[in-house]
């Protein structure tokens, strides 16, 4: 089975939905216009198909592995990190002024969506470069731009996060990784940081850690903690890699999944490192970074959703067993009305999670281009909600996928259950996604809810506009998220809104999907896409109602009970 | 982490919600007293806890392998299956008359639950024997029962079923395995099989194969086919393992999970093979057998997810994690609104699937010793039930579980992701879980729906007798369930419910699950049942309106589109 980059859904979401055309207008995106569009998603089509997807099930059966301090990669990975290099792909939406391409968000994320549904262990890679630069390019001195920026960008060297530690995970602010004054204007790291994602290989020259610690005088918590650029080999004078510096990778962890991507416990021990931003803002610098993270993020289950699906498809529509339930059947599973059901299903919580994921990267877009603040609280609000739903949906419909297989899902050589293995984690890292559910009706409705009623209000719009055959389930939808809004905003205790914030959260993201959907049929009034929107609208949006009462019922009971009597 | 088997809980059940006392008055299960089921529960707790669990992880890590034709199996599993053997547990519900225990089926199930939660893989193959074991007991001649009955109630020799072949899996009358008559009473059986749990191994001096194979005379389809006992040894006359017959395992498969269970291609090449029950009649055969397969199936769901649950559990008690969101907290995870709401849920829904599957097993038994339609009937209805919701929950609550422990559910060494992948085939096998629910709203409401009435009567009951605080979702389910069950009745095209067969069977899974928690609460008024109730009721039959209302949507959306419309 070979995946196919859904190049004509996105263009179709990007200009009849999201009215992405706009971006042209502006200054800054002036050159993304239809035809650009259409050239670059071609060219990052063929590199997904063509170079990145046969690699794919060698990763997961190869491991990335430590020998002798080495980390050797899986087979074909050098050479398809050398493909997205050489590219430019790595660069996508950074500065031209160091060699980036410049590209809106909007591409970036559809081109991530393809490298991510392809190979998602080696699409990680290039992921994390991207957050290096972007922090780089926000907040380091012009000195370390100069130097570091061109050879990220070109990816000859890579770039990776450095910020959990075993004791300061979700809760980055108990981290213990220390920074001291060289007196030479460099810093000496010392620490132990885990899960760093490519923290070792072999496919570049360097690779370069952002680093998260604290100075002699940081205070405890967040506050207290700074951001440093440490190089595995610290740069000659001339700018090439040069001796080495004291950090390694100590041992890589054995994972459920994304095999072909070395998860690394790395050591610092009294390494150099050079201050980004200024002392103690390492949270903030973080923070730029990890809201377009958490957009990849969700992008990843997006792509795995994509592949999933693909795969299943394809499977249903080849796999023949027993007598058609239907007249005029092809004698294959996909005559089962159990089966259509699955497959409709993943098709549109996946259209769902692109139109969402595109909404989002189109949002930062405007905000960068117009600098209105509206279009920055829309994004600020649709990014948890595109990073948890979109991981949850990747996770759900690889799962189907596995199902629709029947007994061939369970064998790996399918590659059915590596996509819900390599999907698993995005439900964790980047925040997992109670933390996203918690921001969502925390910090996200700080505007009093300002964001969220603008978004409402789109969704009612669509709502009075369904077409016939539709039923009231987007009203009704709609009708249901409004009023958990409205109790949300009543709650002063937040933990009160946190008990309900998962269920509100997944209410949000399926209303939302359906709504795109809708508005997509209605953009051309094609019949499959009036299909699937009707299929959305009639058979998903029915958990709503049921979420959101969830969701208003508060957190007292939740401690009702001991803990410990939930065992045996 | 150390599994502690559930023992009170299953007790308490039995004893307080299902009046499992009723058995111990009948002629049949007059022995099965609260004091042999506490004596009975309480070795084999001994038996999970101190010999099985701690083979769980060497089975994942170190698979069974074929090596020169022979399996090998996990480090330790030999010695753990002779303790099952030598405890008699493989026996324990076979007719005392060939040395078997006698016991109910609410016995085995529970026995069951902890071999399964302690270790899946293990198990299997013991659970494989007791299907052989009933097979024969039904259908077997006088001759081959004396022989066979004997070694494999013992353990001595181990037993397989042999049903699926590559082109016949849901569709088993597609087969095309041949026997032919060798004119001694023998016949030669000719063909490959796949997915055969347990096909080969180390750890019996014999296994005996149950083939599905057809006849020269077999006609097309499944009335066609016959079942034959094809053991890996020839007897000699005086019963002991002689020559080989000509059958082998050709090759293990690699699987997501159940890695210390060796799944092997079985290829006979004429292999020497005996009759058992009639000629044509090997799927009434298979038949009686898979009924209570299916409730084995879902009871190793139940142990997944109560394995799954401890460890949650145990984690969240444990891991340290930021500020306490509440006041008073003790600073771990668990103070976390969420992960209360995770914990909650996955304790509820266990909860209710072992509620579901000892009412099953009871049914079973008051059927045997009663002679009664109505429980023969009852058992009918719930046995897809405790199938495909009981392993729908399985892998619901593992995944939860993995979810619970953050960055470390994706890191194997943890062990919750095990609990996941061990369980992820349980939807698939013995029948995928569509093939249930499809049972469930087809053959199973072939009563004019009688069985499925009484079911929810007792809920009515339930529904109306709800303590303070508790809401109306047990009334507002039951009414839900109660259209949509008249839906189905009155709508005569089988693919019209075939549909909305998955959500119904969930909606019945959830509902009973809630009403049987209630009844616990209401039987001793203890606080942490009646907190654990109420949150079902109140936050997990949210789910059920939306789930009924899709399940009234009939099939003609479904087919509204072609399948090779939903990629890409």
């Amino acid at each position: 089975m070979q995946y196919r980059a859904p190049v004509r859904e996105m263009q179709f979401y990007l200009e009849h939905v999201l009215g992405a055309g706009r971006l042209a207008e502006t200054d800054r995106f002036a050159e993304a216009t239809g035809e650009m569009t259409e050239a670059i998603l071609t060219e990052a089509a063929r590199l997904a198909e063509g170079v990145l997807a046969p690699l794919n099930r060698a990763g997961d059966e190869t491991p990335a592995r430590l020998e002798n301090g080495v980390v050797r990669t899986s087979p074909g990975f050098a050479d398809g990190y050398r493909a997205i290099a050489e590219g430019g792909w790595v660069g996508i939406s950074a500065d031209p002024e160091h060699g980036g391409m410049g590209l809106p968000m909007v591409m970036t994320t559809c081109v991530n969506e393809m490298m991510s549904g392809a190979c998602l262990s080696l699409s990680l890679n290039p992921l994390m470069s991207q957050g290096q630069i972007e922090a780089l390019e926000h907040h380091a001195s012009e000195e370390l731009q100069a130097l570091y920026l061109p050879k990220l960008i070109s990816g000859t060297w890579c770039g990776t996060m450095n910020l959990t530690e075993s004791g300061a995970g979700s809760d980055v602010g108990a981290l213990r990784t220390k920074a001291e004054p060289n007196g030479d204007g460099t810093y000496a790291i010392t620490g132990q940081k885990i899960y760093i994602t490519w923290g070792d290989h072999d496919m570049a020259e360097n690779i370069c850690h952002l680093v998260l610690a604290r100075l002699p005088d940081g205070g405890p918590g967040t506050k207290g903690i700074s951001l440093f650029l440490v190089p595995k080999y610290l740069p000659t004078e001339d700018g090439e890699p040069g001796v080495a510096n004291s950090l390694k990778a100590v041992s890589l962890e054995h994972k459920m999944g994304l095999h072909g991507s070395p998860t690394a416990v790395m050591a610092y021990e009294g390494a150099t490192g050079w201050l980004v931003g200024e002392p103690q803002g390492g949270m903030a610098a973080m923070f730029t970074m990890m809201n377009n993270a958490r957009l990849g993020v969700g992008v990843q289950g997006l792509g795995q959703a994509e592949a999933a699906l693909q795969q299943a498809v394809a499977y249903a529509l080849e796999r023949t067993q027993g007598r058609s339930p239907v007249e005029g059947g092809k004698g294959t599973i996909v005559d089962h009305a159990d089966v259509r059901r699955m497959l409709l299903t993943m098709k549109a919580l996946t259209a769902s999670v692109r139109a969402i994921c595109l909404d989002l990267a189109f949002s930062i877009d405007m905000a960068r281009a117009t600098g209105e603040a509206a279009w920055q609280a829309r994004a600020a609000f649709l990014t948890p909600i595109a990073k948890a739903f979109g991981t949850d949906v990747g996770c759900q419909v690889a799962e189907m996928g596995i199902q629709v297989h029947g007994g061939m899902g369970y064998i790996e050589e399918t590659g059915a259950a590596q996509y819900y293995r390599d999907a698993r984690v995005t439900t964790i890292y980047e925040g997992t996604n109670g933390i996203q559910a918690m921001d969502l009706v925390g910090r996200k409705l700080m505007d009093g809810g300002a964001a969220a009623r603008s978004l409402l209000d789109e969704i009612a719009k669509t709502a009075a506009a369904v077409p016939e055959g539709f039923g009231d389930g987007l009203s009704a939808a709609h009708a249901a998220a409004m009023e958990t809004l409205d109790w949300m905003l009543a709650t002063d205790n937040l933990n009160d809104r946190f008990a309900g914030a998962v269920p509100f959260l997944r209410a949000l993201g399926l209303t939302l999907g359906a709504h795109y959907l809708t508005k997509a049929a209605l953009a051309n009034g094609e019949e499959e896409r009036m299909q699937i929107a009707r299929y959305a609208v009639r058979r998903l949006l029915c958990e709503v109602p049921g979420l959101c009462a969830v969701a208003r019922e508060g957190a007292e009971d939740l401690y009702a009970l001991d803990a410990e009597a939930l065992a045996g």
